[in-house]
């Protein structure tokens, strides 16, 4: 331990070390409840790549674990710690080193928030479009490792469809650089997506190449009522058959939607079962929203409010944005479920996830980037109640088997952590599971890399 | 030998084995040329998963290399057999399985022919936008072992875009699924992106779930002629900054233009050192055209001619695509280059080309996917004579090492195969090389899928 110490203080400054047990608490955990966390041994902040590689090199010769974190703001607990590990905070090394408009790419350490970002991006008429939740405070080689979505992606894809090349130290320290700063390349395996979402558990991230995208015009939003989440359901179905292509397409339940304006006085209507939100970024907004109106009005939707402005739309995003957040508030604790389905089955799995609720006696709110068929599933649950506590993580995992059945995915957007682990052995099945871990041998032979997530 | 025919019948109708070498000359080869390649032992077309199975589990357990193969209309070797393989061709599995327009996915065998989707999934108001040159033969299971891509890419991105999830047989028969049905997802590395450009080397693609847009509006195209293509690619920049989203925009040189007209008389303007071709499949493409124009005009154009229709339009994309086959008849031989360079460099990327053609007195044309500084130098050669033979090697390799040093990379979409074997090491690294490996070693631990292929 000493040693650990000591090695470690040889190529870093003093202030880049915490070892304060008081301090190093706070490090313990991302923003998963019940996740199982240990104290790490010390945390490091480096500043520079050579610092990174310096703590990999230790930690390799000693048989330390690492634990890479972000920003903490996961809900999967991939950054939480392991007892005695080494914390390896990238939040100190936050440069952004270049935003090109002709390549349209932007260079950042891992440590750059995802907001900073977008908004530097910006002033020089670009985007960078992946925007979880936490886009204030979470960072880019936080969103790299979960491999992060948000309300854009029904338009604009993924954390992973906007990450080019990446420079990472490997768990020996030595420096591997994948993919490229240009638009299209295939040399070689596809190592840059191989990193994205893989948790920490394959490397450290110490520099990304980016792509941007043009600002977009200002989007414009619609809000649509709908007596039951089927009826909203069959309304999204509808829109995406028709070939719309909206830049939001977001679905808040009946729960949802009480929390939200219980939190912050939003005004929604809280006497609908389903609010669906659909916004457009098009030359004409206006008119592609009248259409999609129309649809909503055909598929049972009893009241269909377009905003009147840029900023109207902002207020109705806010409201969306806050759903988790206000969704926590409804009892003493939650668990907040992630899984994505084919759009197609959206319906059955919103009735499902309301006859498990029913099943388990429990509130489970429903707030969904319903045009991807993503669903978060809120099992609020107060967690001094053994028995309810008991029934929630049971509705936790049905939800997960629902989710499974109707031939998708228990994780769209928050990763795996520590939280499904046993969950992902399902989906993966044997054979892709063994395949999984053979990856994760070939770049990580000891076993070092944030040890006890994803399997 | 007798013993390998032998198992494969074991498991395999007759029709679905040839083993008369007349007729396996024919499969040795892809469309590249001066790349190695045997002669394979045996040909096999399976119809179904159990026959791919069965394939792999006789090659495992008799040691016997497999090269899997399309249409092999690929232009690096990657498809050519190695002395005593047997090679797999997919071509008879060309089933499409599935069309969803609610969840815009495709479910096809490998062996459909990219024209054939494109045209099923039109009438259904999709569209699956990879559109490399060969695309009324190429396959889809060629495609994503090639991750090849095409004009569309500038706008639309590449094949492993639109790749959500796949069945893949591995080395020793097993069936692997990787990835998903959904719009999203994180479960566990990305598997199915490793695939996507992996030329066959870590297992068959038996099945893949492609992802689909909805049926852009036709796009409308202008040609715009320049002094010199360090004009022509000052005008892409700018295209490119001032946030324009062209479908398509593409360069010819005056060699390319000269060979186009000689071959299909279409009466481009041969006086014209580089012609621009850009496109547009927006709501309001007339006027996204005139802009543009502007841009052309100013960056130097001689001449700006938009196309009057969208059948105009369809004409000069058809000059495009016929470039490069065009430049084959320059000369009785060529060699291909796939440089990508950042967009910021293609003028340097251009005019160094220019000079390596005089330094080795050598024709050079070239077309691009300009708008992804994706360049194609086509270096064109007397086979029989073996010092322009020779000249014609080192300046093939003088322009990857040029794209190589602009911050490039040997491949922008026609991959590595056999021809840029030596290069792919260059451009990756040591590291970056032992890390490929590895990966290639946990799928395929024998060695046994495409031997001799990438590295």
């Amino acid at each position: 331990m000493n040693d650990l110490l000591e090695q470690l203080r040889a190529g870093l400054p003093a202030e880049a070390l915490i070892s304060d047990p008081d301090v190093m608490v706070s490090y313990a955990h991302d923003m998963a409840s019940f996740c199982e966390a240990g104290a790490p041994a010390v945390v490091v902040l480096p500043r520079t790549v050579e610092q990174v590689q310096h703590v990999m090199r230790t930690a390799t010769a000693l048989r330390v674990p690492v634990v890479p974190q972000g920003a903490r703001t996961g809900l999967s607990g991939a950054a939480n710690a392991s007892e005695g590990c080494i914390v390896i905070s990238l939040t100190k090394m936050d440069r952004i080193l270049e935003i090109s408009t002709v390549d349209r790419i932007a260079v950042v350490e891992p440590g750059v928030v995802n907001a900073v970002l977008s908004r530097a991006v910006a002033e020089q008429g670009l985007s960078y479009p992946p925007d979880p939740s936490s886009w204030e405070m979470c960072t880019i080689g936080g969103n790299i490792g979960t491999a992060s979505g948000g309300l854009c992606c029904v338009k604009y894809g993924v954390t992973a469809e906007y990450v080019l090349g990446l420079d990472i130290v490997l768990a020996d320290g030595r420096l591997l650089t994948t993919g490229r700063r240009t638009a299209k390349g295939v040399a070689g395996y596809d190592l840059t997506r191989l990193f994205v979402g893989s948790e920490g558990s394959l490397g450290i991230v110490v520099k990304a190449v980016l792509a941007l995208k043009p600002t977009p015009p200002p989007q414009l939003a619609l809000a649509a009522e709908f007596p039951s989440a089927a009826a909203a359901c069959a309304a999204v179905c509808r829109i995406m058959e028709e070939g719309h292509t909206p830049s939001l397409l977001e679905l808040m339940d009946r729960t949802t939607i009480q929390a939200v304006n219980k939190m912050a006085q939003m005004g929604l209507p809280e006497t609908t079962e389903a609010l669906l939100l659909a916004a457009f970024d098009t030359a004409d907004p206006a008119a592609d929203l009248a259409a999609v109106g129309v649809l909503c009005t055909e598929a049972g939707a009893t009241d269909v409010v377009p905003a009147e402005s840029a900023a109207e739309s902002e207020l109705l995003l806010q409201a969306r944005r806050m759903s988790l957040t206000a969704l926590e508030t409804v009892k003493s604790a939650t668990m907040i479920d992630d899984v994505c389905v084919p759009r197609s089955q959206l319906g059955a799995m919103l009735e499902g996830t309301a006859a498990i609720a029913a099943k388990y006696d429990l509130t489970i709110g429903v707030c969904a980037h319903a045009g991807d068929g993503n669903t978060h599933p809120v099992v609020c649950f107060d967690h001094e109640d053994a028995d309810e506590s008991r029934r929630a993580r049971e509705s936790f995992d049905e939800i997960m088997a629902l989710g499974l059945e109707l031939g998708g995915t228990i994780t769209g957007e928050h990763g795996v952590g520590v939280l499904k682990k046993e969950w992902l052995a399902r989906e993966l099945g044997p054979v892709g599971l063994e395949m999984q871990r053979g990856v994760k041998r070939a770049f990580d032979p000891l076993g070092l890399l944030n040890p006890g997530k994803l399997f």
